[in-house]
């Protein structure tokens, strides 16, 4: 199942939209064009119900975010629940300002998500309403104490129960849950907190697999974070063996997206289903 | 003629006004000093004219399009007319809405443009009226079929008496035309479809050789069409030898453009005149 | 002391609030990282004094200027000041428009810096009202002859007595000033003006070096701008040893900054006190 996603994509080069902050705009790009589908970034609110209408997937990430593209992300979000194609958010620094907070609330008003992904403190500001990150671009570090991680998984649970969605919370373990079925993904490398754009990068790429997969959400968002991760660690492996750097990282992290197979999916991506 | 180009734009380092989307803008901006240009991006109505009055060029590219930015394009291209400085147009995704095409025709009456170069669902939709694109980054592939090259090349001759511009036509094989000379290009690698930001650089690259060869615009267009395409063929045959992927690509691509000399342009250039 | 600041970043990960260009924002966010700060990119007038209330420094950057993104600046950085962070100013191209003009003296009346950087034109521009600039991203090359420099350092020294702010000039020798100590800064490489963001990262890069450790200004900028010269001339000797171009270059410079210690940074910077 995992693995097939991966060459359907390929095959059916899913159209994504990607409502998303102008930081990380081109990686998110290049990363969905690297997993097989095609990337259309436009957030202006006079275009983008239209734009949505062509799509097979929506991603709504609310890095650098104003007014105007709160409004974007709303008309596309309603647009994308008529057609009944799949919604992603990235709830991107949420605790970094109330503005940020209203807006995630407005969204979850009007749109319905398949799923949704976010880092630990993102997750928790989300579920919990505790707001302890630093940041936009902060990946708080947890223990992989199994206590840990089972207190994280009752949150997100009750998350995916609340809103309907498939819950991400990714950070040294990924946790995936619909709130019946759940997982930990073991993949990836800290060196994904030393880029910019990894976390939006994996949102785009849920959003690829979900834009031809939307039948198994579950199973889809899983794939793609075991993808990135999997592709992290090729690109982490490579830079080691040369002595390169953060910069070559990214380059290689985008490259092994785009080699990525069925069977070196399969064979690298560690899932341990609760 | 064709490899001059490329010393005289390392010798005059033209000034390049881009007015462009903000997901490519830095590829963009790496492309043209790799040519050897000088890029500005600025897209602020209340500077853009003072902008354009100190540059050799401007490049208008309606990706990510907004209202303001509208305004900014307009603007500029109507002082860069007042100037007798070259302007390209690039009409990224003019098929995905109704905003995209309006703001076309508001450009296409109010602005002269030196050069329009967009891929072939693009180029049916400005000249045809024909909507088939998927949308923006989505390049229609064609066959080379020497009846159905024949057929793109009527209505690019058409829109060229039209509009007064050069018309290019991008994809497995280029098209260039003045109305009265035209031209295949026969360079470039279907990779090029996997790195967000190939047409928008390729813009910006005949904004470019434009602004240090205004005399010579169908020239300078095609100069530019086989320079970026050979550098495509330079980048994957790296990637290739490697086993390296889209992200080392992109990376490559501007390394060959920022490597390019007057004799590797002169012998690479496959061009068959018409 | 130079060589102690590299480490201090390292362990303190400071926060550093980035109101920056589209163009190259996410070249400067993937720099601070790989410098070892953390980086918030956020431009919205309705967020940005929370934003830069949780944040050790604040970084302005006055490319694709806009009013919204002017306004931004504006109560972020009397937020910064009233906080007591530092906050650093690149005036990019401010003598490309009467609109930066007009907003550079708005910055410089709201808000006191703590450096300000930008390159020979900008700063005489700022210091002289010398418009000689053709704009954005053109740097005026200069004679290094010790009459010339001294000029230039007469004027910063003038400019860091009227703002308050430690005044660096960049450019082939760099110049960095408090108004009673001085340096140059013989590091860096020819290439670094080959690439767009050159300049941008490194007013990061200060950024995040004052974040923490406000309480040496002069150093701070002295080792922030030693340090990215001596990051563009590992990537360069790579490079050219690869005989590869300006795309390697960009990637090299984010690597060499990652991987950038104490040690290397002591021995290879060259810093000549005046």
């Amino acid at each position: 199942m995992i693995g097939d996603i991966i060459n359907d994509v390929r095959e059916k080069k899913p159209l994504v939209h990607n409502i998303t902050n102008y930081v990380t705009a081109n990686d998110c790009a290049n990363i969905v064009l690297a997993s097989g589908g095609s990337p259309i970034m436009a957030d202006d609110p006079c275009e983008v119900e239209e734009i949505t209408a062509i799509c097979n997937s929506l991603v709504i990430n609310m890095g650098t975010l104003s007014e105007k593209r709160l409004s974007a992300m709303i008309l596309s979000g309603i647009k994308a629940n008529k057609m009944g194609i799949p919604v992603v958010l990235d709830p991107v620094g949420i605790g970094a300002s109330k503005f940020r907070r209203d807006s995630l609330l407005k969204l979850l008003s009007k749109v319905k998500f398949t799923a949704i992904r976010g880092n630990l403190s993102e997750m928790k500001m989300m579920a919990l309403g505790i707001n302890e990150g630093r940041g936009v671009d902060t990946s708080i570090s947890y223990e992989t104490k199994p206590e840990c991680l089972c207190d994280i998984l009752e949150f997100s649970k009750r998350l995916s129960v609340k809103t309907g969605a498939v819950i991400a919370v990714t950070g040294p373990v990924d946790i995936v849950t619909d709130g019946i079925r759940s997982c930990y993904i073991n993949n990836g490398t800290p060196y994904m907190g030393k880029i910019t754009g990894a976390g939006c990068m994996l949102t785009s790429i849920i959003g690829t697999f979900l834009g031809c997969n939307s039948d198994y959400p579950f199973e889809s968002v899983t794939a793609a974070i075991g993808a990135m991760g999997l592709c992290g660690e090729k690109a982490f492996d490579k830079v080691k063996k040369r002595n390169e750097g953060t910069g070559s990282f990214k380059t290689y992290l985008i490259d092994s997206m785009s080699l990525l197979d069925k069977k070196s999916l399969e064979e690298g991506i560690h899932i341990e289903s609760m």
